[in-house]
């Protein structure tokens, strides 16, 4: 069965490791002799706390995460702490920053507009997001509350390649699509979030690292649920929470371990990475979206330049087993997302079907 | 492995019907000739839109939701839905009344006061919640936006018999603990939502029924995330749905089916509950916590009245291979959750375990 599987390039939900899979499958009906499966035990139970205990402090060893900051897991994915954060953090000027280069960033701008005052800082809408922009071009206000961005814009094939400077101001970071993919100095960010459903789990939860100092300060209309302070306190478990999600999150980050963790994740996203991009480089055919320094190695987008010969390929790769790669509707084009579960060889075998395709419809 | 499953009557998550773990298992590398795990599919793919169409057209056949209503899959949990139906619903009138019958409706009510002026209608925590207000005992507003009540009460092991009436105001109740465990008019309501976590699914989803004129007027800070009106135009897929989750639910859903539906786990339920509440009549160490006209057929409660025998029984219960049986600790004793997928033979078992305890410490 494992042997048919395929090269799903979805930009998520997305590619898990095999043996992860594997390994969910026979725990499935009875987890380590305890009589019941992860899906059915009590949050509350000793044997689910040591897989929530065992996940999250994997979690904290493998990003370094330092003791001022908590790791928190919540349901709702991105699009959840888009409200969360300005909930739970512009309370304290009622202003933020927003850096919008891509549509989660601009949702999450237009999201936060409901609870103060927001400045855009910079915006890359002007050349459809196929750019980062540069620290000297963002506009930051030294009374924001905070100054939000998102590190790597699935949709339009970009990543940030540093980190801005804010003087002080605490930066919240959306990380769902380029976390667990590269070494992180977490201690430069008041909260980074990111939904697992790309580099991490299943969907249906994000995980959420926030500097302590920024909770409890909430604005009174606050959810409970989406109330960073009493997350913390109750350890992610105020509520019942997504309990297999952080199960499959804990078999990833064993399955990471083995890989050689973030360093040796960071290596085999580079190799993938350069595969597509060297190739995108010399193609005749194939052109990519981004500018060549703000290229993501987690999602790379390209075209044709033609729109039926695009929907031809996507349509004769499909066939061939490398699926889930029309590009977003605001892009166009195709879209490969080579998130940590790709392996290289999925690439090789993606360029080379490229190469053939070229070659037919030169 | 299947051989060595034990019964876990925990309150929630719980138990989940074998047959849908194996099915579970057995698909979780390659679903049905995908060559992925439904772990991994793009929520916008076919494959997994036949998944979500299917679930969902099963539980509105199911539960028989007439065509006034619409049916959401959203994550967050029950307390999610503490904030988000006065968020959507309070506007109106400003006001709504709260029937306060055990501890997740005392929730629910703590959380709709940061969004309006809260009526307590009723509560029986003047006999730490063991009955049930009678009609003639609630105090309901002509003026409220809506009525809001706990169909089943998990800690106390209470439930409701009959479906209040509001004279024309909007009926919202949470079904976390008694949803599809027997037949239910849902034109009779404005709102049902319950967590999927006891008889539905794996923890990490609500289902919401609502009826959709009553979407569309949330107040201005209503979080995206948190908005019907958004999600009903999006067929729950504003954002990443918990994909896996749903698929469970569709299992499930399936295996309910071959149950007889809901008559037919009425008729279970039933036989299940009079095993152990017949027994607790006529026991002399047992006494069971709640009044007999308002026990619950989901959660059974009681106790010894000797705290130290009780917690004796929870540890010889436990080694029995009968777990999860410790009480909540707002009544203490012993709580026995006894859910669609508990098999009456688990509660066959148990009942014979309960009359040697009985003997032996008599």
């Amino acid at each position: 069965m494992a042997n048919e599987r395929i090269y799903n390039f979805s930009a998520g939900p997305s590619m898990l490791p095999l043996s992860v899979l594997e390994t969910a499958a026979a725990e499935m009906t009875n987890y380590h002799g305890s009589g019941m499966s992860v899906t059915e035990m009590s949050h509350r139970s000793k044997v689910f706390q040591d897989i929530f205990d065992t996940t999250k402090a994997d979690l904290k060893r493998i990003l370094n995460v330092p003791d001022t900051h908590e790791v928190l897991f919540m349901q709702g994915g991105a699009t959840f702490q888009f409200a969360a954060a300005p909930l739970n953090l512009i309370g304290k000027t009622g202003k933020a920053d927003y850096i919008v280069t891509g549509n989660f960033a601009n949702n999450a701008y237009k999201e936060a507009k409901k609870y103060g005052e927001i400045s855009l800082a910079a915006s890359s809408a002007d050349r459809n997001h196929c750019y980062i922009p540069k620290q000297e071009e963002l506009k930051l206000n030294a009374d924001a509350s905070y100054v939000y961005y998102c590190a790597n814009n699935t949709v339009f094939g970009t990543e940030w390649k540093y980190v801005p400077e804010t003087n002080g101001v605490p930066l919240v970071c959306d990380m769902s699509s380029n976390i667990l993919s590269k070494p992180v100095d977490v201690s430069k960010y008041g909260i980074i979030f990111a939904g697992v459903q790309k580099n991490m789990a299943p969907a249906g939860m994000a995980v959420v690292i926030i500097d302590k100092a920024l909770a409890g300060h909430e604005l009174p209309y606050t959810p409970l649920i989406m109330n960073y302070q009493t997350m913390i306190e109750k350890d992610s478990m105020y509520n019942t929470p997504p309990c297999y999600t952080i199960y499959m999150l804990g078999l990833v980050l064993k399955w990471l371990d083995t890989m050689g963790g973030l360093t040796g994740m960071e290596k085999v996203k580079a190799e993938r990475a350069k595969l597509l991009y060297d190739y995108l480089e010399e193609s005749k055919l194939f052109k990519p979206h981004a500018d060549k320094e703000a290229r993501s190695d987690m999602n790379v987008t390209f075209r044709t330049g033609d729109e039926d010969l695009d929907a031809k390929f996507v349509k004769e790769a499909t066939a061939q087993g490398f699926v889930n790669l029309k590009g977003h509707r605001s892009v166009g084009g195709m879209r490969a997302s080579i998130y940590n579960a790709m392996p290289v060889e999925g690439v090789q075998k993606l360029v080379a079907f490229m190469k053939n395709f070229e070659a037919a419809n030169a």
